[in-house]
């Protein structure tokens, strides 16, 4: 795959799944809602800060993010580390009209926070091969790249 | 959820994902076909042995299966663990006609293993809820289960 088929990839995927360790040292996968990326190494997830994904990353930040197509059969699994994010910068970035049924006090409740997911390095999967992707392709791709929705640019 | 929803939930669906650790202790997440089940703890997933996953699981079998329905917004994490199975049982219950495009030997090919994933216990997920499963829960539903291809019986 190419980094254009990667970023095309990323982008017409609604959702992604993210892998962690919890605390009691299970493997673990969460699906989660992760429209809002920064090229292919940088993506934001809004979330509840008391869902028990963020309490085990807030202990154990390395995880991978896996977005994939099961009709095309094409995979990407990226290798990083999540921080959890307060600012208000992101938080008004990835509110939505009726948010408010989620956190109910709005974009400064507390148990809403953004989890910012940052690849070192990836690994793709599609039917013609599999392949690496370096911590230095992707800077290399991501130069100069701001966040944004790319569902809502894709369709 | 109810032990018959969760099973509904794994029957319909064609894939599941794969939650690993690999040999640089990376969290991994890998996409497979799987859709042999014995009711809700155990599943059989068809492989090449040479992957880069059968090789992790071989040093450690800890992991993690995920079945999910984005649509619904259904999900369930199963714990436990894989062994990577060559019984002849399982290698010819698995096999399709034109499998020999991934295993050029027929059924008796090396690079043709057999996954089963054995969960300990589970954690769901869906808009109205989330829930804990013991391996009692599981134990009990699954009791004189066999192994079915639960998507072909669903669909």
């Amino acid at each position: 795959m190419t980094n254009d088929e990667i970023m095309m990839l990323i982008n017409r995927s609604l959702f992604a799944s993210i892998g962690y360790m919890d605390e009691a040292g299970r493997q673990n996968i969460r699906r989660v809602f992760c429209v809002w990326h920064k090229g292919i190494g940088r993506h934001l997830i809004s979330t509840n800060t008391s869902s028990a994904h963020v309490q085990s990353l807030l202990i154990n930040k390395k995880a991978c993010l896996y977005f994939s197509d099961d009709e095309t059969f094409e995979g990407i699994c990226l290798y990083g580390d999540v921080e959890v994010n307060f600012s208000r910068e992101y938080k008004k970035l990835l509110w939505n009209e009726g948010d408010e049924k989620y956190y109910p006090k709005g974009i400064d409740d507390e148990d809403y926070c953004i989890l910012e997911f940052a690849a070192e390095s990836g690994k793709f999967y599609r039917y013609d091969g599999k392949g690496e992707l370096s911590g230095s392709d992707i800077m290399e791709f991501d130069r100069e790249k701001e966040f944004v929705n790319g569902y809502s640019e894709y369709s």
